[in-house]
């Protein structure tokens, strides 16, 4: 019979990932997490051909699909400490290549101090998927989206639209090399922005990750604090590939609109009443936290340039589904 | 476009099974987990083809995912709490199905007083696939495998092969009609153990859900705890469809080392003390508790007949991945 069994695959690829004794060394049916405080948990899931491309390499597959759950604990001021992986593992593909798999975790456990405690791999008829549940602790506040507040700012880690612009490269648009591999990579590997967590706990009032893309994610804030959020296109922060990308094209609102729908950027988008605007930009960060806007009463996400409302590009939307008789 | 929008489909399916306050509603990137103690982990996926037949009912099909992991508490004495599930959704499936596994999940919810609190909807072009993460509350102990002492008595919950029995019906072997009926629905719907839990945290030594084969599971029980397991063929409890099939088979000793080998029972195995005895066979539980053997110093799990050793049948092994080249 083809393949390794799961035994061997889990004692040879996945056990030293995991240190912790809340693993119980994969060797149990079950993690045990001890420990004070309330924990934040998430999952995301990624699958070939739709969130990454069938000859990106494993390793950083394995790490997007860590961190993409990262940035939404970034997102809710909390602390990562421990993931579950859940392996869709396709069935002609050799085992040995989950090696490949784990290299890219180990780097990203060193690099974010989280752990493996528990998972389960199945062989597959279909893609290569990967659904990651991330557990962390809370801080004394965990921010929701529905907690903006009219009158705060509003303000966003990093540069928007690259990891658009790198699917469009890896898709054939061209781009000068630098631009390309600068691109490409800002595709394949999110940097969770988990540096912000402890400033959103102690100083968001809403909060979340940006993932659809800056102005649909603006909007879910919105629509589920119950306000209307005005963001400023001069203040986009851009990366120096999507700046020249951008004046490249012919409208300096729409190329800028249009990056503001691309999606997985995995920055953080936060709001914070006006009087923590020092400290916000004091923070000592190795990203930069840019205001772009601000909150009011009413509802929607908005772009205006100089003050005056401009037109949004529609964002990313998730399909689920065929329709009956198709 | 086909299909509904993700977030259409977590707002009419997702959100009416996420009443409690630590799921926000669905509607953050997060849930928040607060309450004191340890928190039990666990996460198991299924994917159709391999631990479902492509027209199982939907309903079932999610409470299998579900029940999957709610035995794994069990096997470990805990109290289930919350789930995330990540749904891999055919792209050529019409989205209101959904509402088929939503039925199944909110029966469940009842039954085992759990919850909903966040998970992740994507299209494949792969197969139907659910991985569930389960959490719960340690109660005072949590035994592991590696707890198994010799000296102790080993015991299971319920009946052992039925499921087996079930997967065979189902492929054609043929049965007397109850019959079929109840080992169909054994395999399509394991009956997780979770009143047995209190009892486990309390008095178990070793501990562990049987999903891979009695046979199979007693040796990773017998390996985590460097000890030897027996088992007396006479003493495994059979349901009566199984004692029939039983029956109905040339060799007692044959016939029962099959069933032990068969996957899919969800029962719970544990070690406990001797002392224990009279209290585990009054213990008020809705199904049986059986003093199936004992635990030895040594090494593996033996099926013994009148003390004497017999053969055992080897169990299933989960294979990874093709070989390299094929």
């Amino acid at each position: 019979m083809a393949g390794e069994d799961e035994f061997a695959v889990i004692a040879n690829y996945f056990a030293p990932l995991a240190a912790d004794p809340a693993a119980r060394a994969l060797q149990d049916d079950a993690a045990l997490i001890t420990g004070e405080g309330a924990l934040v948990v998430t999952t995301d899931a990624i699958v070939e051909g739709a969130h990454f491309l069938p000859n990106d390499p494993l390793a950083t597959v394995a790490q997007k699909a860590l961190r993409v759950n990262l940035s939404d604990l970034a997102g809710k001021g909390a602390r990562p400490l421990y993931y579950l992986m859940t392996l869709f593992w396709p069935e002609k593909r050799p085992a040995f290549e989950i090696g490949d798999l784990v290299d890219g975790l180990a780097r990203d456990q060193s690099t974010y101090g989280v752990t493996l405690i528990g998972g389960d791999t199945v062989s597959t008829p279909g893609p290569l998927s990967l659904s990651i549940t991330l557990l962390g602790r809370a801080r004394a506040r965990t921010p929701a989206r529905a907690d903006a507040k009219p009158g705060d700012d509003l303000w966003v880690t990093g540069t928007i639209g690259d990891s658009g612009l790198g699917l469009a490269a890896l898709r054939g648009e061209k781009f000068v090399s630098e631009a390309h591999a600068f691109l490409v990579d800002r595709y394949r590997l999110p940097n969770p922005r988990n540096a912000v967590s402890a400033l959103v706990a102690r100083r968001a009032n809403g909060a979340l990750d940006v993932s659809d893309g800056l102005m649909a994610d603006a909007a879910k804030l919105a629509e589920a604090a119950g306000v209307a959020v005005e963001i400023d296109v001069d203040a986009i922060p851009l990366s120096w590939a999507a700046e020249q990308w951008a004046d490249a094209q012919r409208n300096f609102i729409a190329s800028r609109a249009q990056l503001a729908s691309f999606g997985d950027d995995y920055e953080v988008l936060f709001t914070a009443p006006p009087e923590y605007a020092d400290e916000i930009e004091a923070e000592a960060l190795p990203f930069a936290v840019t205001r772009i806007g601000r909150v009011f009463e009413g509802a929607g996400a908005q772009l205006t340039y100089g003050g005056v409302e401009v037109p949004a590009t529609p964002g990313y939307v998730h399909r689920i589904g065929g329709r009956a008789g198709e």
